[in-house]
């Protein structure tokens, strides 16, 4: 019916692409030992059978109905209930669950695929007049409850979906700028820079799956963002379609008009209108690239040694280091030829960490990236490994980074796959001043130990600095557990004991996964209950009719989480 | 009366301080050759004597009076015409002007001078409840007529000086974050920061009389904004008093919580609310620090070159680089014994420049600065100088920077100089994608150069590119003519001229001075009429009294400057 491609509708990804266990001699022991689940009699649960799925028609709406139709044609406005579906949700754990458990609730009523932006811009018009509701879907990747109407919305919800607006429109390459259309997927937006030796750089755990758009109106954040900046940075131009007419920000470096609309754009997660076009910083292709890890001794040096590089000349692309149970896991998760495990064993470095006293388990893997000409990473490497040497850690070559490069995009499969044998995995993350994080790190850890003595569970907590600022880090865990009867009662209890522990220790609610519903409930705690005022009444002054993607970021009463 | 201190009531810096040009043989004959002012014999107009200054008795609102003189006591609540006169403006050109021309028009009822937040909190709910105005002061340097009460202004007009609210609250050394009051002037700032080591690299052309806060509310820019960022990117954490409440934000290093409100109070200019504190990214002293010269064979030549250093490896904290108009003016503010002018001629590079084919009309000055630990100085001059040799440049060694630092505050000294003698001198600054940079200069020259021709005046337009970004770059310009009858009308036609060639050629209406009313008129062909409503929205929706420095940024129709 369309040429927009999305993922399968019940879980991360395309169809026959899976996480597998048996080549990694590592996993089914770790999972067994950390979960209590065991991988070789445990019961799978896969793809649900889409005849089953309860899905509500949709509501009547003959006239928006008709005007949409006369806008794009019909081919490109559905009720097709495996669109309808596709757009409720975004991929968060609670998405997932709720499909598996066929209780999905409201669905959009219906899906358009506008061609431009005239017809975006006519759409939103349409819905408006109509006194409808309007989400904008990008790659549908969202895990903070950002696309999903609200369970009582009694009105007509269109699912805008931006998947034809994916053209490179521009490359100024004398400025270093690409004008580029909103909808456009990673993958596609990277061969269309790279046919010109060009990269944006941006590249979230979800680039495979999530567009530009996307990114913008969540705030996201690319594992290269310690070089390349974090999309708020990248960002210059935007486009951005309002009722009755389009808000259109110059792509200049910089500017001292304020309050900036580019900073409101970002992050808006469809309130303020539709994002259908940026202007974002490109750069040539790097002559040289290459990820280098390191394991500390522990997690207290290795993430002392992350601010020491951030307070250095040295400007590394990534900065990276995994607690002792993060770095456990990758280990367990390695291929039997290359895994990291195989690496130690094969190798002399676990007698040499033994001789400098180390305790093998508390040491911790990092990964640390270079770009540029070079001479430039030959003297950055220099200027890094001088600081990781202070503190206690030793360089492991670029083998493990290899294998990172790799895998960095499939770790939401291992997600699934562990949630169709029962066990709940997410992730939280947070970012706040150096001084903040190793008591933020304790507290959150003690958080979620204390969630799953709550639940009687056997969990398992982890965590990287993932980013790195002058200031302060980005901290990214990952959590699991085997659900019980109400998986979603039990996740809320340990996703929002992680929550309230990065908030009351100077954390934000998020670093760059947006708030959507599911972070609502610390907003006021995040950015004071005054600054969640100026939220709302910016969105009650630029949509009186709540007529865009309402009950999201700023929640009311009525739009907190109803599970 | 207070312990606060303030600029002279009608100009510049401080009594005492002045710009002299008898110790500069280069400055009469260019001011008689390119403005036709003979210095010998102009007559000088300077202080204007306070006695013979209309002000208006302020709107007296005894309840208001009463309220504000219980929160503070009456010590720090004035209606003393003096202290009302110095915060009825910033220094701008029309400001200056209109003080000299005794045509002050609407100026503050009072003035107040809150010890703390708490106290900055009551009198904003004091004034909201009795439907008056409040404008924050902190420096009084805005030049963009952010300070002024509207001339139709009925109500009570309230001035809140922060000048008391000026401490170092905390200094964060592992996070490199300092906690400070708004109200503190950028010498005091950085004393109190030099006291442990620390600085905050913040140094615009303001510095020695602007605030932190002011710097905030106008999205400031520094000298040194290549390396420390410009202040939308050095502060972290915000504190701002609304009525009923104050918005907190805290200082975490990113987040993906939008739209940000960070970025909305950044440039709010007292539209939201009063800033009574910041939390800043600081940094240690470095090691060392140094400004180098350089001179370029042309403007396009010197231009391509900061280009080609942003795009490359290297770092410098500074790049600046002037036109040839500029760089004639830079000698004729020499002093005789080191002018760059007698730099010149006791050296052998003028022979050079020309054994190379070099116009020495034609040739620009650039500083280009580093600064860190020795050797990464080292290797900074290195990647630079070989993209400057590259472009045809040559390096002149350090003397000329250590000029530049010492100068670098002085410049408006020599605005009041030239009104002093009758001339007219002010600035217009943009900042547009590098491919746009030289088409607009051209512009913009043109458009002065146009707006003299019609005055029929002879007329000076310099520039110099003064910020470095990925995309881009801040184009610096400054221009005088002598003034005949109506001197703000022929300065408007130039300034006009000049903002309006910005917009035209893709530029914003301001890099660093911010909007005021000063840049009003250009604020829909900036950021898209769509924007400016958006904006318009805001600003009704958060103070929907009005209260709160009317008029400002987002100018309603009948908020249109009046001259």
């Amino acid at each position: 019916m369309t040429d927009v491609k999305h993922m399968k509708w019940w879980g991360w990804g395309v169809e026959g692409v899976s996480f597998h266990w048996q080549d990694k001699p590592g996993f089914a022991p770790f999972v067994l030992r950390e979960l209590h689940l065991d991988l070789q009699t445990s019961e799978i649960v896969e793809k649900p059978d889409f005849a089953s799925i309860a899905v509500a028609d949709p509501v009547a709406d003959p006239t928006l109905t008709a005007a949409l139709a006369s806008i794009m044609g019909d081919d490109d406005v559905t009720t097709d209930a495996m669109d309808r579906v596709v757009h409720t949700y975004g991929k968060g754990l609670r998405d997932l669950v709720r499909i598996r458990q066929n209780r999905i609730g409201r669905v959009p009523d219906l899906v358009v695929y506008p061609d431009d932006e005239s017809e975006v811009q006519r759409v939103v018009d349409a819905v408006v007049a109509a006194d409808a509701v309007l989400i904008p879907f990008g790659g549908g990747s969202n895990i903070a409850g950002s696309l999903e109407p609200r369970v009582d919305e009694r009105r007509a919800v269109v699912s805008l979906d931006l998947g034809r607006l994916r053209q490179l429109i521009h490359l100024d390459e004398e400025s270093g700028l690409a004008r580029i259309q909103a909808g456009v997927l990673g993958p596609d937006l990277e061969a269309q820079l790279a046919e010109r030796g060009w990269t944006l750089g941006h590249f979230p755990d979800s680039f495979t799956h999530s567009t530009l758009g996307g990114w913008i109106a969540t705030r996201s954040s690319g594992m290269q963002s310690d070089k390349y900046g974090d999309i708020a940075d990248i960002v210059r131009g935007l486009r951005l379609v309002r009722p009755g007419g389009v808000v259109a920000i110059r792509p200049v470096p910089s500017t001292s008009t304020g309050p900036s609309l580019r900073e409101m754009i970002l992050g808006s997660e469809g309130r303020l209108g539709v994002i259908t076009e940026a202007t974002v910083q490109v750069h040539r292709k790097p002559a040289q690239r290459v990820i280098h890890a390191y394991f500390f001794p522990s997690w207290q040096k290795g993430v002392a040694a992350m601010r020491a590089i951030a307070e250095s000349d040295a400007t590394p692309i990534v900065t990276r280091v995994s607690d002792a149970r993060e770095t456990t896991f990758s280990m367990a998760t390695s291929k039997e030829r290359h895994g990291l495990d195989k690496f130690l064993a094969g190798t002399a470095l676990p007698a040499m960490m033994r001789a400098k006293g180390w305790d093998l388990d508390e040491i911790c893997l990092s990964f640390i990236g270079y770009e540029g000409a070079s001479a430039h990473v030959k003297r950055q490497k220099k200027l890094v490994e001088r600081i990781v040497r202070k503190h206690g850690g030793m360089g492991v070559g670029t083998g493990p980074g290899v294998l990172y490069d790799q895998k960095k995009f499939d770790t939401p499969y291992i997600r699934d796959f562990l949630l169709d044998r029962g066990a709940v995995g997410d992730v939280s993350e947070t970012a706040a001043p150096w001084s903040a994080l190793l008591p933020l790190y304790n507290a959150v850890v003690a958080a979620a130990n204390g969630a799953f003595d709550r639940l009687n569970k056997k969990g398992y907590v982890m965590c990287h600095l993932s980013h790195s600022y002058h200031s302060g880090a980005c901290l990214y865990f990952t959590f699991a557990f085997v659900g019980g009867d109400d998986v979603l009662a039990e996740y809320d209890v340990v996703k929002s004991a992680i929550q309230q522990a990065f908030v009351d220790n100077g954390g934000t609610l998020s670093h760059h996964h947006g708030v959507g519903v599911e972070h609502g409930p610390w907003l006021e705690q995040d950015i004071s209950a005054e600054g969640a005022r100026v939220l709302r009444e910016l969105f009650r002054a630029t949509d009186p009719g709540d007529n865009l993607n309402p009950g999201k970021i700023a929640l009311e009463v009525q739009d907190r989480v109803t599970g």
